[in-house]
């Protein structure tokens, strides 16, 4: 027995009675005698009796004897059952994302199901007689259905699942069937344009006869015109039309709802970078600007990309966050800290 | 025309003839004279000789003319063609991920198509006879088939596509056969286990037969034991046994490679936490120790979540990252910064 093989004191090779091999996944419960040994694979079941493991690289053999060339003490290379967890013990806390070690931990202990969050099914409404399908030529007054890429990109980057059904004309009995229709297999529901309180809008038009969403002004740049509410009982988001705003209104609003519904923590991680110009803020809104961020040793330094437009896209693909200025500040100036929502991580070019 | 309207000279408001209504999408090129007004609906294409837009709320009607009640200036409110991006500028610049804003862009341009690296297919390969599905009973000397469950869910975090076909049983050429098939489907092929320098495994049995494979001792802990090389045109990953080694030479060597092969940056974003207890380092090999991380203020503490042991998947399950020591280090000391590879955010718990 690999008991016998150790200890300091030894200074002359133990000399052991091969008795056979283990064989990996074999039932067969081998069983050892006082100075015997056995063979065993990497992850092998240790048979009875036998008290450690010696490595074959400290062993030699004359096909009589096993010798053991240096010492080994009890339980040494040896893994005893309920070493990594016991009966009992929480494997993963409920409320995390499942990532390798834990779906390896669960698969060892032999739990082959747990339950969890499904994706969030979204559906992304696109409404308008302008609006012609990506792919397809525009003619004279028209425009393509592109808020809806912005928005389907945006609820599989959150880890959701986008539907996005055929446009929608502006008539409103249109749209309320469309919207009752997609309720039926969607858990939020999303438009985008329309909802501009001054506006006369088919949107707007189509919340009057069902659903309960009411029109809401944020002090916010860009986003400022909101609907929320719900429809036939799903969250029904009605962002402003503008391509800019529908984002940051994702972003601030869609994003977290999302995130909260599939179990997850509902924000991104914050950071703080220091501005290298001034941002302007405004009197009464918040603003969120759109700046492109770069590593400087320690620090996080954030540019502005450009333009405050709410129709210019470009500015806003170049960016990777959006800086948060409060409203009423005059402008936070260049090398002051600022909190900058991430979306892109600028690692990524 | 709006043009008329403006100035600041002006103190009386400016009534114009109402000439008609733009409708959405509509493709008449209506046209406006000198002292006439139309209605637009936000969005709406411009009509010839208009040179400004009112919103409706600064105007009033007595349905003779339509009274301006403030000073407007040419092109206000109107968003020239070409404003965003012209014919020949690059949308998105070759490389990164495409969100929400890279989609939005790219639609709206009317481009329904780009080039995309696809995601990589990667094949799990589990190889043993005593390896039982997760889900079934085990037999004494049996355990479940875990590792695969760790590649898996590291595959698809990785934005990978995991292929895991049915456990091979310890035989040479049953696995020659089963990867031959599996490359036939993937473009990765990784196995775990059976790659220890001293080991007579059937895995190294069969990277004789076929394939050009080596086998590696990486000076780290854990992860000493590697395969690399081609197995029919493929990139072969033979990762060591142990589960949690598994992990760590995934983070360190296949991830990497997985995000090369669809043309993102192949690291993840580094950070440098303050250890909250000494790690100990080893004097030849590099240690990735697990930690737990928490903020404290600007700074990012990481605690060692428990045993070293490469059995151990607890500690593992429980980290945020590795910490890396480096080789030849005695210790880095409670209160010394160290690098940390972050594969879970620490916000999600």
């Amino acid at each position: 027995r690999a008991a016998d093989v150790g200890g300091a004191h030894r200074e002359r090779p133990v000399g052991l009675r091969p008795a056979g091999e283990v064989r990996m996944g074999s039932g067969d419960r081998l069983a050892l005698s006082e100075g015997e040994a056995i063979a065993i694979p990497t992850g092998g079941a240790v048979p009875e009796g036998a008290d450690a493991v010696v490595p074959i690289e400290l062993c030699s053999t004359d096909g009589e004897r096993v010798w053991v060339l240096q010492p080994a003490g009890p339980g040494e290379h040896v893994r005893p059952a309920g070493e990594d967890a016991e009966a009992g013990d929480v494997l993963v806390p409920a409320g995390r994302r499942l990532l390798g070690p834990d779906l390896g931990l669960l698969a060892s202990s032999g739990t082959a199901s747990a339950p969890v969050h499904p994706r969030v099914r979204v559906g992304v409404v696109s409404t308008g007689d302008e609006l012609v399908p990506v792919g397809r030529p525009l003619a004279p007054g028209r425009i393509h259905d592109a808020n809806a890429f912005t928005l389907i990109a945006a609820v599989e980057e959150a880890g959701g699942v986008a539907v996005h059904p055929p446009i929608v004309p502006d008539d409103p009995d249109r749209l309320v069937e469309a919207l009752d229709r997609l309720a039926e297999e969607v858990d939020v529901l999303i438009s985008s344009g329309g909802v501009a309180v001054g506006e006369r809008d088919p949107v707007k038009r189509a919340f009057a006869g069902r659903g309960e969403v009411e029109l809401y002004e944020v002090a916010m740049q860009p986003g400022k015109p909101q609907a929320f509410g719900s429809w036939r009982n799903r969250p029904f988001f009605g962002l402003p039309g503008n391509a800019v705003s529908v984002f940051v209104s994702f972003e601030v609003f869609v994003r977290p709802a999302l995130m909260r519904m599939m179990g997850r923590a509902p924000f991104r991680p914050e950071a703080v970078a220091v501005l290298e110009e001034d941002v302007a803020g405004l009197p009464r809104k918040t603003r969120f600007a759109r700046v492109r961020l770069r590593r400087d040793g320690a620090r996080l330094l954030a540019a502005p990309t450009g333009s405050h437009r709410s129709s210019l896209l470009t500015p806003l693909a170049g960016a990777h966050g959006l800086a948060v200025i409060p409203a009423g500040v005059e402008a936070v100036r260049a090398g002051h800290p600022c909190p900058v929502i991430v979306f892109r991580d600028p690692e990524e070019g």
